[in-house]
């Protein structure tokens, strides 16, 4: 590693002009001392700390390949994230990795800089993924509108992410991969970007399921225009800064009512309702992401108006007044999967008590999650 | 590297289930051959490709941290990628690598899968780096709207960014930099990324500089809210959409009108007239990005008010009609500086040509950049 540091004492001063090659290694300060020839340099570099260019507390030091690596090891030891990364897939890489320090996507993909890529997820359970092919059908239109043509076909995606989640040997856990523009470089246009890419990562749950009432409020965050707010893009910021305003009171998360005060949906959730007229009630997905979980559970949901639980299903206009007095209210996701809203702003939903409808729906998903058909369960072949 | 193709003919079947160690190696198909004791597995791969689950096609090896260098190296050699970065930046890292094929950031990173990053850019000429302070207090505000608290304190961050400057050698190009929530987990909230990221890098130009007359469009794709079109995010979706609706009908930009019908922004530029009482008119900065550049060139456009080039300089609303029938028409950005739109959807604007207004900015940017004052010149000290 050479480094940097521009160190106070003036002896230390040094000619850094010939840093710029790659990987070039000095062997220690006393290299950096005997390149301090030229009065000239020396004249110049006290001119620019007089002016405050040279900060002396800063040190960057030059890294090699193979020291990135062994950084990214310790800092992700240091950062001590609760969430463990199993496998890693990258079309850029054309393989997988399962050292989480070589988890990474190069800087001028169009994913990271301009947020031009395009997200799912799939739960595992069980070595089994949950509605697979439904979450990339999503993909793929979110790609389409994304105007990102995918680096494979829709099968030899399947194929790899099948793969990625058998070398990762998790039973218990998430799927989630992107689809991006990919790597070229940093302008606005994609039209530098040779290839598209694909990554997708596997991520042990470890965490047991919390189905305890959640409170939520009405977001203050604009929500997206119905072309964003229907395609599951990158471009989460007014999630993140909604679900930061919720965590900030002690919610759980944050709603969003649309262009016409209607209700609209959670930051990365759908939101379900038990209407007084004890009717299961959705808004519809126009203007909101069509959520996998959200359709299956509607789809499960007639079991229950067969057991006489619920008396109908229906997906319509949601006005905030219904909503807030219903009898029940619930997040349902793929991540949350389905969980009881207990208050909502000021308003307590109902008895303030977890419902037995939304517990009922949990049960189904669960059940299906691990039991159902194979048109939701795909087998992992370890 | 350990290949996990799973060969055609029945004898390559192979147990995967010990390939998720990071770094395990087989030595050969010999050993993947060797571990195929069970029949009861045998049996399984053999439904499991009865059901189309395993795909002979998709050959993904499982690669170590080496070959993943190898590999990003390659692929940069393969794409051809024009744009050279000599120099990235990274916190993650603590330090600077000058190996494109070491410029990555971690998938875990909450800009990366959540859009939760700011930008900001500075040009390179002639050794110093124009309006660096001026984009530094942008980025700083942009990083307080997307709630992120930069790793350092803005000093820091200013001698982190010269730095690397210095030991990329460029003295004609760019640095873009970004502030990131940082890696952590894939979850929305940022809760769990322990620390902020910062990283830079630098680009060489090599490209000269084009000031031809171009053609723009109305974009008909929705403009950010206000709250987001203030704020240099890297959710720039809807604006890489935009550039691409143009592109594909052969025009260079797309400019949008916000809620009221006004003439607001182009994608990563801001808007310039010349009315017919030749002003030069801008829209104001109140639903748009501040664009540093637009606003150097309203301070120098005073020269040409002196001059008599132009009779004023104004920045207020500007109708859609009145844009349109403007004799001058530009674009005005970090990277574009100063460009004549000699078009605008059908309508040509003024006589057709470049204009004598755009193209004295443009010589007085290009004159600033070189030897304008220090409070817009920092001098890199190589």
């Amino acid at each position: 590693m050479a480094s940097l540091a521009f160190p106070q004492t003036n002896n230390h001063v040094s000619d850094h002009s010939t840093l710029s090659a790659p990987k070039f290694h000095f062997a220690g300060h006393g290299n950096l001392l005997r390149r301090c020839k030229s009065p000239r340099i020396l004249r110049k570099r006290a001119s620019y700390r007089a002016e405050g260019l040279i900060e002396s507390a800063v040190d960057v030091p030059l890294l090699t390949g193979l020291e990135v690596i062994e950084r990214l090891r310790a800092k992700r030891e240091q950062l001590k994230v609760k969430q463990q990364f199993l496998a890693m897939y990258s079309s850029v890489l054309g393989g997988i990795v399962t050292d989480s320090a070589a988890m990474s996507i190069p800087l001028d993909d169009h994913m990271v800089h301009r947020g031009h890529g395009v997200f799912d997820t799939a739960a595992i359970m069980d070595g089994h993924l949950y509605e697979l092919d439904q979450h990339l059908d999503r993909i793929h239109r979110s790609a389409s509108m994304a105007k990102i043509r995918p680096p494979f076909d829709r099968e030899t995606i399947r194929q790899i992410l099948i793969r990625t989640v058998s070398v990762s040997q998790c039973r218990k856990g998430s799927l989630r991969y992107w689809l991006s523009a990919g790597p070229g470089d940093f302008q606005l246009s994609p039209s530098c970007c040779p290839e598209s890419a694909l990554y997708a990562v596997v991520i042990q749950d470890q965490s047991p399921l919390d189905s305890r009432g959640i409170k939520v409020i009405t977001s203050s965050v604009p929500m997206k225009p119905p072309q964003f707010a229907t395609m599951k893009s990158v471009n989460y910021l007014p999630n993140v800064l909604s679900k930061m305003d919720a965590e900030e009171v002690g919610a759980y998360a944050a709603i969003w009512l649309d262009d016409e005060g209607l209700v609209a949906e959670g930051p990365n959730m759908n939101v379900g309702f038990v209407t007084k007229e004890r009717e299961l009630l959705m808004p519809r997905f126009d203007k909101i992401l069509s959520g996998c979980t959200a359709k299956r559970v509607l789809s499960l949901a007639e079991e229950l108006v067969k057991e006489g639980k619920i008396k109908g299903i229906r997906v319509g206009d949601v006005m905030v007044e219904e909503g807030k007095g219903s009898e029940e209210m619930m997040l349902i996701g793929s991540g949350i999967l389905v969980r009881s809203v207990i208050q909502w702003d000021d308003q307590v939903i109902g008895n303030g008590k977890e419902g037995p409808v939304a517990q009922a729906l949990l049960n189904a998903i669960l059940a299906d999650m691990k039991s159902g058909p194979s048109s939701v369960r795909t087998p992992v072949p370890y």
